[in-house]
């Protein structure tokens, strides 16, 4: 399973990003994963109402849903993102995109949205290309892409990819 | 792990009654986990706008969120009652509590409505109890708790449990 991290701060298109590249590689025909560390957001949003929110709020620590080949476990705990990725591990996906979880050490890329944004490149490890939004970087040090060219055509970043963070 | 099924035909009681007994046993100490299948209800729901449903419908066969203490892991198939209630024993629960599943062969609480719903009573293996609502069932052939006796003290049914589902 190849793993591919998208850093970024906050606001710096991390969760679109994920998407475009979740649909084209999926579209690829590959078995897609995500993850993504909610960072300071908080706890994820739970639908209102359903059982997986009312076993969790009488007091169940794993509160399992099973249903028309969907099943959603909700875990009142947190994991270290190597547990998860054992976990993930199991379901035989080709790729695991990672959004968050800076500290980690897997192949990474990088949002930059403005020159402010610069110092991410020296705190996080692994880097394999940087993409940019409005904001022209001379000698970035890594492949660069531009993420308005992203949304008309992310063959080249998706390609970028497969190639330098492939297991 | 001790388990525990609650089974009963389709507007039983089967939510409420979990809810009830995942809050007492947790009130109690224990560390209880629930599993819910979902029967003909078709997929759980999913939070709109959040990021596991963006994930999932760019194709993500599997999507987690993981934020605050919380860990949401969303996958886009289904399981054998077994190969979850595995991965539940990774987490060192005193007890498991599941909903629905009627062919497998836990110990099961069966919700009982009314006389029609006696039928369910061949169904299903491994009764220790019926739980009634609103019959008056002469001999069930089983440790027998009405339904609205429960609503104001459900440590009957609770110790019931504990003495007879347990490992």
């Amino acid at each position: 399973m190849q793993i591919c991290q998208i850093t970024g701060f906050k606001n710096s298109g991390k969760t679109t990003l994920m998407s475009q590249l979740i649909r084209y590689f999926s579209e690829e025909g590959l078995k897609v994963g995500s993850l993504k560390h909610h960072g300071h957001g908080g706890e994820p949003d739970m639908a209102e109402g359903t059982d997986s929110e009312k076993h969790f709020k009488s007091g169940s620590v794993i509160s399992g849903v099973q249903g028309g080949g969907l099943t959603q476990l909700t875990l009142h705990r947190p994991f270290e993102i190597e547990e998860l990725i054992q976990f993930y591990g199991r379901f035989k996906l080709d790729l695991l995109l990672v959004e968050g979880y800076k500290q980690a050490d897997y192949p990474k890329i990088v949002l930059i949205k403005n020159k402010a944004e610069l110092s991410l490149l020296q705190e996080v490890s692994n880097i394999i290309a940087v993409v940019t939004c409005d904001v022209h970087l001379e000698n970035p040090g890594y492949p660069a892409f531009d993420m308005n060219d992203l949304h008309n055509d992310i063959t080249a970043l998706a390609g970028h990819i497969r190639r330098d963070s492939n297991d």
